[in-house]
């Protein structure tokens, strides 16, 4: 049983499927405050295996450990106090991770957008908690985000290596109950405070917020009863942590949390093992639970059998299958790319800066290309990230209707990023970069492997022409497409996105984004579709026995801001219209004429794409034209989407209004990095790319950031139980006489005698 | 300079670049019927090279000698006379080709949908002759198809291997200006004539139509006089045969081409270089010309600078670039996948039967999976191929308002698949299947290397779930998406079509479309967008000094008989609907719901897509329910598309109108295979997809046939001369609720040890 005044760690144990898992438990008490954090070790008394069988255990626990050892110091709460100042507090205790396992201890800056270094993060903590914001020693605070604060796009595109630049760091703190925004300047020592946080809403929240929450219904003896009357051990419940949007005052001036819980017992797969109905509402700042609804008493809990996904467990069982010889992807002479002064990555013609982020998970800067013809590097996109994310499911009862998620602003994308698995999320030629963040203390820690940087290569065809039979001339001239992917994954809890920069050597640049991993299940009392009434909504599709899949959607909101060959831009609608014909002018009664328009504000720039209304979208510089006249420019191409469909005054939609238009343009703006505004969590939705974009600044010819959401709609179907095959959908920023001619003309095809020789593995 | 009647193979040669190319006419006369194709060898006097380069030219020129060798027995055509009876004609002359590159000549039928093989091609041609339709021995015929007249589908279902199986050919000929539908029963030698043609159009063209047509204006001193005028050499003049659509009464009753030319002087990228506003009206059965449109004197033909795309040439003006290390997929113990029968092909669950067919491409018959929980192997997909294409151009003008094609019906989408680059094309662990069609004259012959099948691994995820933070449990779990990709490209003279079906391990199919190749260009006064007045439409866009790439769309309409679980399905529309919530229901306005409608008639399943009024369709078995009691089904689920805007009034609409809706379900009826109709050529639109539709018959709980259009519009950009970097898009056939649950579970990660060991090439 777990109870909230721990005060020293504890070892528990599980077992599931008769395989024993160490459960530590970490709790610590500083004043009432608590952080709590589960780390389930499977370890103990497998069932009498086979020797091919031990030999996966050992690698798996040899793995598992690995793993604990590089990636605790993500995770683990601090058990000391070792503060800057003994004497000073924090709201709650934070992680205190290290850099031991990958060592960026030492890492200076050497681009003025590399992210803070570890030392930074350090000494933007010593100088934060100097400032007078902070107050005295015994206020408590929480640092939501600790980042670099770019110098001025003027700035960073006229430096070159080995110049100086500056560095300051821009930190989002809560502050004895309210939330600044500071700006720390890291070469004076000084601090600004530029933002009192006149907006609703409150910062994101940090993985002690989090894990704190998830054990404060533990403290309340009406839930402890619940759990124990619905059959369920409280050593077996395992709660989440749901952010609950703003749904009208209740959820005013308060920075609260509900809490849901599911039974682990017998699989690590609790998703799919709702307590269905209890919702526990808490008070994140002081623990307290607030409110308790019980209901759903009624709803079984789904049967563990069938869902634990895990090659172990799918191997005790003897239900796996290898159907498939080893692939790889191979390049005996190394990867085309290379990683300079740690985030400069320049591969065929593209050089571009990478680094990750709390918020956004992956930050693309500088994005530029040199042109096989002129030599030139010309600019492509200064900076591309998921600003947001809006997830809404659909159903509007009690216990679902506030799952309006906002993954981004509420949990930190990043923050969610978990290391790859170097063999399987990304294949063997990949490269690994880490990120370095802050825990709520303010201390850094390292997020080893979040981002994978590879060449991929399919089979797919660059271009090609043959000549046909009609001609018979013996051409056959292909080349094969080979592209840099940049990826990280981020488990936002049950949840994973895989999010993909594909660079292609044409210069197309894909933003893919793959959802895998885990539903968010509704118990349900049925067990057979039959057995529903028919007036009955489900609200989603039966999977299992007493298990619904509940209709979502997912929307990723990408921010993009293109400098095409230079900073000023103008966003163009070429319309795909139908054209008349004059009586007699044709044998043709219609055809199709693209009709340009230049967006002269951003309400000319609010996109709704239209099958039957189809048009393209191009970023252009009307400053520059091609050697034939057409100016330069690079087009949004859309692939499939979803739009969203709630009402425009539903308070979910209100605050995800960034997903009202497929894309929006904007007049470059500091403050508008994040589309559903800085401050997220239980906002009110005004201070979002929507209510930004009303203002209807001019666009032609400026500073533009575009912005496009990629949708999807969700009903779930059993396939997607235990955990789901990945579903991925994408857009493309694409050359549209960018070049004079095809820039990948001069790439040669592969060539037999330059392949790789490969023989079976060594243990075959 | 060419001539019509020239009795014996020529060798011309011309110099483009300072590179000689040897050109062998071959012609030869039949009466007064001609049959010419262009042979163009790179040979002679490269300019002084380096060693490297001579190695290159060294191997090019190699390699033009073996495609030469391996491929000309597809082209060449018969300078001989070895018809069954020496003494019948067909109407003009045909290919001869045999099979002595790829022997197939003993090949024998194992699967009652193999395609004929060249011993039953033969028995076929000559079962035919002596029917009563073929007329005295002087009436002149062609055979513009030979293809296996299938079984019934109960008959193949239940047909197990060793069982014998009938064998019949359905024939498509004209004998004596008239067309035909022949069934031969090869097992009886009997000949039965189906049909006597009695809707509008002609066949698909033979080879020897196009080719026969390209040199018809050669016969013609109007023609040769223009020309000349033009300042170009008629030795230069390269011409293409293009189907004219129908416009009215003037394309009744004469089976007519419109024959444009370039001129390929210093190019061989001669389609960059049009004679613009000539246009020669052929007869193709007489081959007279009826008629020359000779306009647009005063517009330049465009320059031949940087138009050659070749390696060799990019090479040999040191515009090559190397920036990419060899890659390459490789499989040390060989592919997962095998194929049986030649053509049975078994690969991790599926099990499918893929052929080459003359009209549309790749056939793939008979997917079915095997459940990894059952163990049962399931129906999927009866039939699946590329029924029809539409191609309009979007200009109005005389030269260009008629170019409307559909690429399957008129030109043979499988005709025009020429081998594939096994390098290139396909990775290098692809496997191969060749095609066998039949010439003009019905002589069969091998179009080798016509479909590739490979694993494609590129570094996707098939899916994962790592745990977060939040939980802070060590589990990542991620598993390696690998796929089968059968591939076909097909070259209708300038454009390159690469035509995919990637199978997925977990029972998804991805139907995809890649566009390549060159542009059809139209010849402009202008060198720069400047020059073009204000009002003027130049119908495109300036991709190089008077060069002007014309806006046109590409539908691309599959045929696809699903079998899900059993022969009887029904079509399900699943709306994804807004749903307002009840006045203090709920906090939420609104939420989307699932509404489910079967549709009952054909018109119910005309599906036009809509961003804002979205939809899954379903494929499902209403007979067949999971355990927890959903429809088995598949999904289609579409990505980026475009719709049809022309008139649905207009002449090449109606003849298109195929493409009037995204979606359609039909009834399973033999004969509605082919979208336009059978007899595409000319035809008026009376047989189309869109027609049958309409008779609106009942589809619930019936054998039914989906119908999904994939469509492109494409403006043309700088980027895109002088050759297309590939632009594909896709769609889906999902399993939905067909699984239990997640049919990839038991699939292994990938593992170090099995990883193949690789070095560098030995020649590096």
């Amino acid at each position: 049983m777990l109870s909230s005044y721990l005060d020293v760690p504890k070892l528990l144990t599980i077992t599931v499927h008769n395989e024993t898992f160490a459960l530590f438990l970490c709790v610590s008490p500083v004043g009432r405050e608590n952080s709590a954090s589960f780390f389930v070790v499977h370890s103990h008394n497998p069932p009498a295996m086979e020797p091919r069988q031990k030999l996966c255990y050992l690698l798996l626990f040899t793995v598992s450990l690995i793993f604990l050892l590089l990636n605790a110091s993500d995770r683990l709460p601090s058990l000391s106090s070792d503060l800057a100042s003994p004497s000073r507090r924090f709201i709650r205790n934070q992680p205190s991770a290290s850099t031991r396992h990958s060592d960026h201890s030492l890492d200076v800056p050497k681009h003025p957008l590399d992210p803070l270094t570890v030392q930074e993060i350090n000494r933007v903590r010593t100088i934060l908690l100097s400032h007078p914001t902070f107050g005295s020693v015994s206020t408590p605070y929480a640092l939501h985000s600790i980042a670099l604060h770019e110098p001025p796009k003027d700035f960073v595109k006229s430096w070159s290596k080995g110049q100086p630049f500056p560095r300051k760091a821009s930190v989002v703190a809560r502050v004895g109950g309210d939330s600044y925004v500071l700006t720390v300047d890291l070469d004076k020592g000084s601090t600004k405070v530029e933002n009192f946080g006149h907006v609703s809403g409150y910062p994101t929240m940090t993985i002690e917020d989090m894990t704190t929450a998830t054990v404060a219904p533990f403290a309340d003896a009406r839930f402890n009863l619940t759990i124990t009357e619905r059959g369920v051990n409280l050593v077996d419940v395992a709660c989440l942590p749901l952010s609950l949007g703003w749904y009208g005052k209740r959820e005013e001036n308060r920075r609260l949390i509900k809490v849901q819980c599911y039974s682990s017992k017998d699989t690590v797969n609790f998703y799919m093992r709702p307590i269905e109905g209890l919702t526990v509402l808490v008070d994140m700042d002081t623990k307290e639970v607030i409110e308790i609804t019980d209901k759903g008493r009624d709803i079984p809990i789904p049967k563990a059998a069938d869902t634990d996904y895990r090659y172990s467990h799918m191997q005790a069982n003897h239900r796996t299958v290898d159907l498939i010889n080893p692939i790889s992807i191979e390049q005996p002479n190394g990867p085309s790319f290379v990683i300079e002064d740690d985030h400069q990555v320049k591969w065929a013609n593209w050089e571009l800066h990478i680094k990750a982020d709390a918020r956004a998970g992956v930050i693309i800067s500088r994005a530029q290309f040199k042109d096989p013809d002129s030599g030139e590097t010309r600019d492509v996109m200064y900076k591309g990230y998921a600003s947001e994310l809006f997830v809404p499911y659909m159903d509007p009862t009690d216990a679902w209707y506030f799952k309006t998620y906002m993954d981004a602003g509420e949990y930190g994308f990043g923050l969610q990023a978990m290391p790859l698995d170097p063999l399987n999320d990304c294949p063997r030629n990949a490269r690994f970069m880490d990120g370095v963040f802050a825990a709520g203390d303010g201390k850094p820690y390292v997020r080893s492997n979040m981002i994978c940087i590879y060449e991929s290569y399919g089979g797919d065809i660059g271009w090609r022409h043959s000549e046909s039979p009609i001609t018979g001339m013996p051409i056959r001239e292909v080349r094969p497409k080979v592209t840099l992917v940049v990826r990280m994954a981020a488990s936002v809890a049950n949840y994973d996105y895989i999010v993909d920069w594909e660079f292609q050597a044409d210069g197309l640049i894909r933003v893919k984004v793959g959802l895998s991993g885990i539903l968010m299940i509704k118990g349900s009392p049925y067990t057979n579709l039959q057995d529903k009434p028919d007036d009955e909504d489900l609200y989603g599709t039966i999977l299992a026995e007493n298990v619904v899949g509940v209709i979502h959607d997912h929307f990723i909101t990408f921010y993009l801001d293109m400098d095409v060959d230079g900073t000023e831009n103008s966003f163009v609608k070429v319309n795909i219209q139908k054209q008349e014909t004059s009586p007699g002018e044709s044998p043709r009664k219609s055809y199709l004429k693209a009709v340009r328009t230049i967006a002269k504000n951003e309400k000319d720039a609010q996109v709704k794409l239209k099958l039957y209304e189809p048009a393209e979208f191009h970023v252009i510089n009307p400053n520059k034209k091609t050697r034939v006249g057409n100016p330069v420019g690079y087009k949004v191409v859309a692939a499939g989407t979803a739009a969203s469909l709630l009402d425009l005054d539903d308070p979910p939609q209100k605050r995800a209004a960034f997903t009202n238009n497929q894309m929006w343009v904007t007049p470059y703006n500091a403050s508008e990095q994040w589309a559903a505004g800085l401050f997220v969590y239980q906002s009110q939705g005004e201070d979002t790319l929507a209510v930004w974009s009303e203002r209807n600044r001019p666009i032609e010819n400026k500073d533009i950031v575009m912005w496009y959401t990629l949708g999807f709609h969700h009903i779930p179907c059993q396939e997607d139980f235990p955990v789901m095959p990945t579903v991925s959908s994408s857009f493309d920023l694409k050359p549209v006489n960018f070049f004079e001619r095809n820039p990948i003309l001069g790439v040669p095809p592969n060539r037999d005698t330059e392949l790789p020789v490969c023989k079976a593995s060594a243990s075959a």
